[in-house]
């Protein structure tokens, strides 16, 4: 017979295993849906927007969730907004299916990946500019488009900026990534000198984080009311932007250093080459204002941002 | 002494008990993230959104998710898109921060709630037409925008629709949902007579739903090339939209029965009191291909929706 103190051990440890069986049913199911989860959301940026929600999901361990591919990398100071966001090899872009140009295109670049690792050839003559096929055809601008409408087929995210694999510089010609340009002047003027400053700041600051767009700018009209106007080109009406804007983040190199930024606004005109990048330089609000975006958060920006504007700041001291 | 098939069954016991414990806690840490999940798709219309892909985190036990509230009710046939999606008590709204106007309100009528419930008094005097607070102020319409501006603050989504709870109504006085419009001949006209038969197809169909906004829609300029141009109201630049659109469904009240589209699209300007509604039917796609969206998901539409244009449908011979 047993006696009552085996029997009471017995029981007791009959319900300390059957509790911890229950704890380790509750973390393998933990375990395995967040596995899952983390899956999930280095592919959709919906779920990745929304990550931060999820991991109140899982009550009984931590959860902590972060995508650690290229999107997570790309979004992580948050979107500019998330109309159609679309994921590509080596950039984020917004769609604006209602002018067929992006409304935004995210772009991280880094000193060190800035030319191609040893042995791997990256030529931009070897990619073609062609339809973005991912985009419904009644959203879709074409090659035929921009056939003989005097403009340029013009870069948000720069090719040059995507050197790391052929696959990155062939999608940066994706017509998702471009908008009609004024070429003399402008594109082969006064934008790819805009551009050669991003890259500069790379070499010379290591990280940062670009976000390129449109504008389509309200103007006075004769009759001294305020209006928008922009032109269209082609059967599918790709819309001309009036302006372009660029606004660029430096990530500080120092542990508890605050990011640093500055933005332009060029006109979709021919420039004159007297004239410095300078003159171009953008309160970012302004921008937010006529895009309808916000840039890196906005709310938390003035705890974690430097002043971006006016500036006789360290960048314009670097590169004067 | 324990005999030997007394021992084997002792351990057999424990096994299963063991898993069988096992197996409790997966299923509980299933069914608690499960009940988290669902409670945060019914607040969050990004979560509701990519619902149909949390699905799969749950491996082991079936999982199925539905906003069983209005969110769910409204969203039921997906969203025409993503930007700035905003949950109200009564209707679903996604906000142009570039146009300060919605790009689309989403609206679901029941022939047995247009008139409030027994003893409720709604009163369309009681709302005032006020800004939206959530919105953040860089990309806010307000009351003084529309002051003097000779526009009438046109409802997309209408406020006789809304009339099951005041807070209903006075929603629909948010200036997320109002747009400027004509008055005499539009707001007061053809705009309030399309309204009407929204409700009258309610009181016959039973549920209808309906998704408003404006467009821009492209012009043939002096110089013969097509532009989009629109007027700017107000310090805070809102967009006067040139047209305006409502695109209808009937759920049909056959259990296998298709649903029914028909859409319209009236100008932002005086309409002849003449003219029939019929004048101002219009293919959903050209409504699509203007606005940028895609209504009750377009991919599914030819397998899931009767034809809707043109029509000498069931509707027409009804309401001639």
């Amino acid at each position: 017979m047993l006696r009552p103190w085996q029997l009471l051990l017995g029981v007791a440890l009959s319900l300390g295993g059957a509790l911890s069986c229950f704890i380790a049913g509750v973390y393998f199911q933990h375990a395995h849906a967040q596995l899952l989860l983390q899956q999930l959301l280095e592919q959709d940026p919906y779920v990745y927007h929304v990550s931060p929600k999820l991991q109140d999901l899982f009550a009984f361990f931590p959860a902590h969730f972060e995508a650690h591919n290229r999107l997570g990398q790309l979004m992580k100071y948050g979107f500019p907004g998330l109309d159609d966001v679309r994921v590509y090899s080596d950039y984020v872009l917004s769609y604006d299916r209602r002018n067929r140009v992006a409304h935004w295109v995210c772009e991280h670049l880094d000193a060190s990946k800035l030319e191609p690792p040893r042995g791997v050839a990256v030529r931009r003559n070897q990619a073609r500019y062609h339809a973005d096929m991912s985009v419904p055809s009644n959203f879709r601008a074409t090659l035929a488009d921009y056939r003989s409408s005097g403009f340029d087929r013009g870069h948000l995210a720069a090719a040059a900026n995507h050197r790391a694999q052929q696959l990155h510089c062939n999608e940066t010609f994706l017509l998702s990534n471009i908008a009609p340009q004024i070429g003399a002047g402008f594109n082969s003027g006064a934008w790819r000198k805009l551009e050669l400053y991003v890259r500069e700041l790379t070499e010379h600051f290591g990280s940062v984080y670009v976000i390129t767009g449109p504008l389509y700018k309200p103007s006075r009209r004769h009759n001294g009311k305020w209006g928008v106007e922009y032109e269209l080109i082609g059967a599918n009406m790709v819309a001309v932007p009036t302006h372009f804007f660029k606004v660029i983040m430096l990530e500080s190199r120092l542990p508890q250093g605050k990011p640093y930024m500055e933005a332009y606004v060029l006109p979709n005109a021919p420039i004159s080459e007297q004239l410095s990048l300078r003159a171009f330089l953008c309160d970012i609000r302004e921008i937010e204002h006529h895009a309808g975006l916000q840039f890196f958060d906005g709310l938390r920006r003035s705890q974690i941002f430097g002043s971006n504007f006016p500036s006789a700041s360290q960048v314009f001291r670097d590169f004067d």
